[in-house]
């Protein structure tokens, strides 16, 4: 299916082949996960023949296993790979698309050497175009990473304990994103507590959870390839009204701009729309960043959901909503979800409770 | 110092500017650590006027208070950052020495937009023929940064416990690298237990440590920007003797390399003499990989440590020793050793016991 996509891009472009080379790439058009490291990997759409795989040998046997291609060349650590490539691109090439913002100039260079086109074009918009419309596959991938994340959230939460330190919880939570069958964590997993859950770049550190103060997650799991990413913030044992009002405040502008996601809306619509929830509340300058970003084989891709962001919402598109309020020295809170665009408006995919939870008993 | 260096190659190889883009570079040569993401993170040299430092707006106070450079430009995303690096280049400018390796097209297409060199240099091999003589203060972190993980890994040895599951030993691991004070692995920490150990590319696991088996650990921290990296292999209780002829194969291997490592030796010879020792033992088809890489601000870094290497140990050089024999089903032993090159021979920076150790009871 990809590959029509870019079967009509070549006719449409007047592009005589097309070369992807970033992993994240072959993995998503091909199904086969590879790091090459410095060795040279790339998949070759021309328009008269099938796509070509050029892989190192030593993973060639993974290669055959598991991607979609069925023509697969291999190159040795004494080969030229740009000399082997261009042995699978047409003879007369005008044009080769390639992926510019994933090609070192030194790749360039030693591409040119071997591959004497005309113009070199940038893949990286259509890829791009491509990516931001989740396939049923891909909605279902990112769904079972959420299921995992939301698995081991719930796990460690209960055994959370007043006295615990932040570190050893992000210990905890780690070590169950593997038992529960995660490649990783997606980012590095945020456990902050009290005032630290303020800071608008907190790292998790010896701080001890103390009562009476707010537990802020933030943390997903990389599942097949897809990323997750949620945020719960949890009250130790009671907090005060205020600190409960900025928790309420933050979760009615997360439930503002969910209830604001359907076809054709403006991305920036959705955070003006959380932001102005929060700046009614009176806490408008402390809600310091962007509503969210795009989620897929990365954790933050195309589109970045901010304000001046006039990019109209499709089905089919998935992002994070996750405002947040961080009063400095008092308390920091922010309700992260997962959500795909769907035809009738918007599919919530994250499923973790939203109300203010009571935890450290 | 280092900026001495940078000057000398601008005179020897007319370089009118170098511009160093690689954050690691970046943090090398100023002491400033930063992720500028997509952003645009440059150190300009020239002939005849102090070095400039181009930073993101956001990052303009850390890197006042921490790097060596104080002449400091910052751009926000609004500006055109390679304009803004223009202005802070000689107007004269016939060729700019950058980083290919670490430039992507789309980046280089926008440099050189806005800056019109006759030619475009490579100042990458200027950069590892710098980062691979360490200084005394570079040889210091990585002291440091094994102690940390030496550190680690005796704490974490005491408890292990005959049925414990590997990724929970990994888990143990990276929270106690944490507690440590390092700014995270410097590689996906490895416990491999029995016939896991002799897999090429072990991965931890849901498998328990069985009583009369192997227990191999290979792990490192980052720590003020300089990896550690060490491999150390135990008997849970006692194995059998075939086992231990294995493991002492390995340390006889490991000794030898470092008895060999000195200056004027190449590192082809290293390979050699560990490969000999270990092939004369039976075992020499279960040496499957490489003795050794080098050790800095990368855990993989130039050189490669590998019998066809012909180039020549020198004084200050940093790399790991680290043979192993992998017998199907059976048994995997490693012993990863750290090593600089001294005037004299060599300094094992490393520290760890290397008999073999019984734990577990």
């Amino acid at each position: 299916m990809s590959t029509t996509v870019i079967q009509q891009a070549m006719t449409s472009e007047a592009w005589d082949a097309v070369l992807i080379t970033d992993p994240k790439h072959v993995y998503y058009l091909t199904g086969f996960a590879c790091d090459p490291h410095e060795r040279f990997l790339g998949l070759v759409f021309t328009p008269d023949h099938e796509p070509t795989l050029i892989v190192p040998a030593l993973d060639a046997d993974k290669a055959r296993e598991v991607s979609s291609i069925s023509h697969i060349v291999t190159h040795s650590d004494t080969d030229n790979p740009y000399v082997i490539l261009k042995q699978h691109l047409p003879g007369q090439l005008n044009t080769l698309a390639m992926e510019k913002a994933h090609t070192s100039v030194s790749n360039f260079e030693a591409l040119k050497q071997a591959v004497p086109a005309q113009q070199f074009a940038d893949a990286g918009p259509l890829l791009q175009s491509m990516r931001v419309i989740k396939s049923a596959d891909e909605i279902s991938r990112l769904k079972d990473a959420i299921v995992c994340i939301e698995t081991v959230l719930d796990n460690v939460v209960k055994r959370i304990k007043v006295g615990m330190v932040e570190i050893e919880v992000v210990a905890e939570l780690e070590y169950e994103m593997k038992k529960q069958g995660a490649e990783g964590p997606s980012f590095s997993t945020m456990v902050l507590s009290g005032p630290n859950a303020a800071l608008p770049h907190g790292i998790p550190g010896r701080r001890r959870i103390q009562e009476g103060e707010l537990l802020l997650f933030d943390l997903g799991v990389y599942l097949n390839g897809y990323a997750s990413d949620i945020t719960r913030t949890f009250a130790i044992g009671e907090v005060d009204k205020e600190t409960e009002r900025i928790y309420h405040t933050v979760l009615a502008a997360n439930e503002a701009a969910i209830a604001a996601t359907k076809p054709g809306a403006a991305f920036g619509s959705l955070d003006q729309t959380a932001r102005q929830v929060i700046t009614d509340a009176g806490y408008g300058e402390y809600f310091t960043h962007r509503l969210g970003h795009g989620l897929g084989i990365d954790v933050h891709e195309y589109p970045s959901v901010h304000g001046q962001n006039t990019d109209i919402l499709k089905p089919g598109m998935v992002f994070t909503i996750e405002p947040g309020i961080y009063v400095p020295g008092k308390a920091g809170v922010r309700i992260e979800d997962d959500v795909v665009v769907t035809e009738q408006g918007v599919e919530v995919l994250t499923s973790y409770p939203k109300q203010l939870i009571s935890i450290g008993k």
